[in-house]
């Protein structure tokens, strides 16, 4: 088993339904195995032009105080920009599951991606679910998870066992990525037992280490959502570390398939006067047009990292900065020093690039996730239709 | 007379002294005829890693209560991460053109421009300065104008006649623009009457208006400068207004020459709370490498307008919006608006692009120019060596 169907207890399904005209997996479902509500959590998007599918299960999640049995998820059209229509649309899609599953209508949550500003083709929408419904199997992992992807290139999906227990996930998202999410959707299940009461900031925790530590684009979407379902089965406690665990590795799927891409980065960020000085540092570094360009040349020109650094509003001494690539130090009290340029021209030639920079300053850390800009990314987002 | 020296009483010169392995001109200087001090102000960058020219004009503004002789400028490196030598060296700048013009020293005013983290070639500026100083000349601006480029194509003159004096001025800048400023450096200067007093204030109101309301990359560099002298010869009062004017023609030429770019936008914003939250949300969108890329491709996709504006942090209802591209409105209270493909897709395929966004809230507004990006910027910027 993988993905979210990994702990016991769920079961999933992707179809097609036609609102991809391509006809490829365009409707996903995440459920219990027995139709019956469980312990939920869920993120959402910062962006007040929050889709229908938004608003739809923030209202469902408040109405239940935090149950659910099923999420379903859509690709092909984000029903975001569709006013009071994509509202009802969201709602009547919940609607459908729960009359084939059995359940309450609140008691499903929804997700959808793809273009805005269109609404959803519900004809289509309609005659998918019940196939949708019957089609739900204990292996559905893989399928509910390719039935999500957009510009994504493959699925992903995770599975972290650990103390007795479970967390399964899958995500999509490949731009539109930034720290307070992006156009990104994830559900994670696990047999673990939740605290209701507990199970939102454990989800907040694991989103910011993981989701909101990466940058594609800087670009916030209107449709983001992370949404965890825990059953409880195995009669073990859930723990943070493994939402981090599985959340983290998603984000990592990420990155490493983010539109146009040929290299991840991570700017780690040392040093600084406190941890939100960190991370506002090391988003900067991250979503800067110009250290994206120098990482896709593997140029090793660090005045673009140290003036990020310095324009980020962190604290901030120009004499006190140090800067690394990979293991060599290029720059040390705020000037150039002597370091192996051929060391440096190797570091960047790989994949995977390290940066670190130690701002002297304090204790402050923190990390991001990041790509490089390229021409491919500028091909796959020039035009939309 | 174009450009810095068009108002009465200014000479300038633009020589090439070997800090440019490419023999271009690479060492610029305007100052007043007779060398004697006069009204200035500056405005200079907000990044906190500041270059050594930065800090030295800063102090000297301050020595003088504001006024100075002349702007000592040179282009193919920035001056910038070099420590206490780097502020020796832009000190020694001024001290040899202060000597051979016969001011203070601290009547001159240093800019650098070019590549950050490596010292000057200080033989080369030191045997340049007696020529640079010989060579000034009342029509000097454009040689002046000339010897500050880096990645401009076309140097940047403006001359501006109103109430009967004349406003002058150059520039440089091509990337790395951004509210807050970028890697551009400016000197205008006028034959106008200016209060000590105002001038600092006029110069800012000045910049917010041009050099702030421009975004190529989101970049703010380490050396952006705007200085003004004004030396009173016409007898008039300044006006802010011609001022305005000036910066906003060079900030024009700026975006018409920005890396790579193909076409130039403006982003207008009505209807938000605040002028302050108008201008957030005409950032947010200028700065978005999601509409970069469909400005390039001359993409009618407007969701991700709605989506940045949504994200930008202002007062924000969706069902309120409306976004026209030139005058054809296809967004309406949030959501698709019927019109005319065609002429929009007309106006998108000019090299000049009109978007406006009524949030309908309130009365701010604000305006934002920025271009496309393409891979035209990637290549110009993947490598710097």
């Amino acid at each position: 088993m993988s993905g979210v169907t990994s702990p016991e207890g769920f079961v999933a399904a992707g179809v097609a339904c036609g609102i991809k005209a391509s006809g490829d997996l365009d409707l996903s479902l995440v459920a219990t195995d027995d139709g019956r509500p469980v312990v939920a959590a869920a993120v959402f998007t910062s962006n007040r032009a929050t889709a229908g599918p938004v608003n739809v299960s923030r209202a469902h999640l408040a109405a239940t105080s935090g149950r659910a049995a099923a999420v379903v998820l859509n690709s092909g059209c984000a029903n975001a920009a569709t006013g009071a229509v994509g509202d009802a649309d969201a709602e009547r899609m919940c609607a459908l599951v729960a009359a084939h599953l059995g359940c309450a209508a609140d008691e499903v949550l929804v997700c959808s991606t793809g273009l805005i500003g269109y609404y959803l083709p519900m004809a289509a929408v309609e005659s998918g679910i019940p196939h949708l419904v019957a089609a739900c199997r204990p292996d559905g992992g893989p399928a509910a998870a390719h039935a999500i992807m957009t510009t994504d290139t493959v699925p992903k999906e995770v599975s972290v066992t650990v103390d007795g227990y479970t967390v399964g996930g899958m995500a999509k998202g490949a731009a539109m990525l930034a720290p307070d999410m992006a156009t990104m959707l994830a559900v994670l299940t696990t047999d673990a037992v939740a605290d209701p009461g507990l199970l939102r900031g454990q989800l907040r925790e694991a989103v910011a280490a993981s989701f909101n530590a990466l940058v594609v684009d800087g670009c916030t979407s209107t449709n983001d959502t992370v949404i965890v379902l825990a059953n409880g089965r195995s009669g073990r406690p859930l723990g943070t570390a493994a939402l981090v665990d599985a959340c983290t590795q998603l984000a990592e799927q990420m990155a490493a398939d983010a539109e146009g891409a040929t290299k991840v980065a991570r700017i780690r960020v040392h040093g600084a006067a406190s941890d939100d000085d960190a991370r506002r540092a090391a988003r900067k570094v991250a979503e800067s047009q110009l250290v994206q360009c120098s990482l896709f040349g593997a140029d090793p020109y660090w005045g673009r990292i140290i003036s990020e650094l310095g324009s980020s509003g962190a604290a901030f001494e120009p004499g006190l900065v140090s800067i690394s690539y990979g293991p060599v130090e290029v720059c040390r009290e705020g000037i150039a020093a002597e370091h192996d340029a051929a060391a440096v021209a190797e570091h960047l030639a790989g994949r995977y690039v390290d940066i670190t920079a130690d701002l002297g300053l304090g204790d402050g850390r923190a990390a991001m996730l990041f790509t490089d800009l390229t021409p491919g990314y500028i091909d796959e987002n020039m035009r939309t239709s």
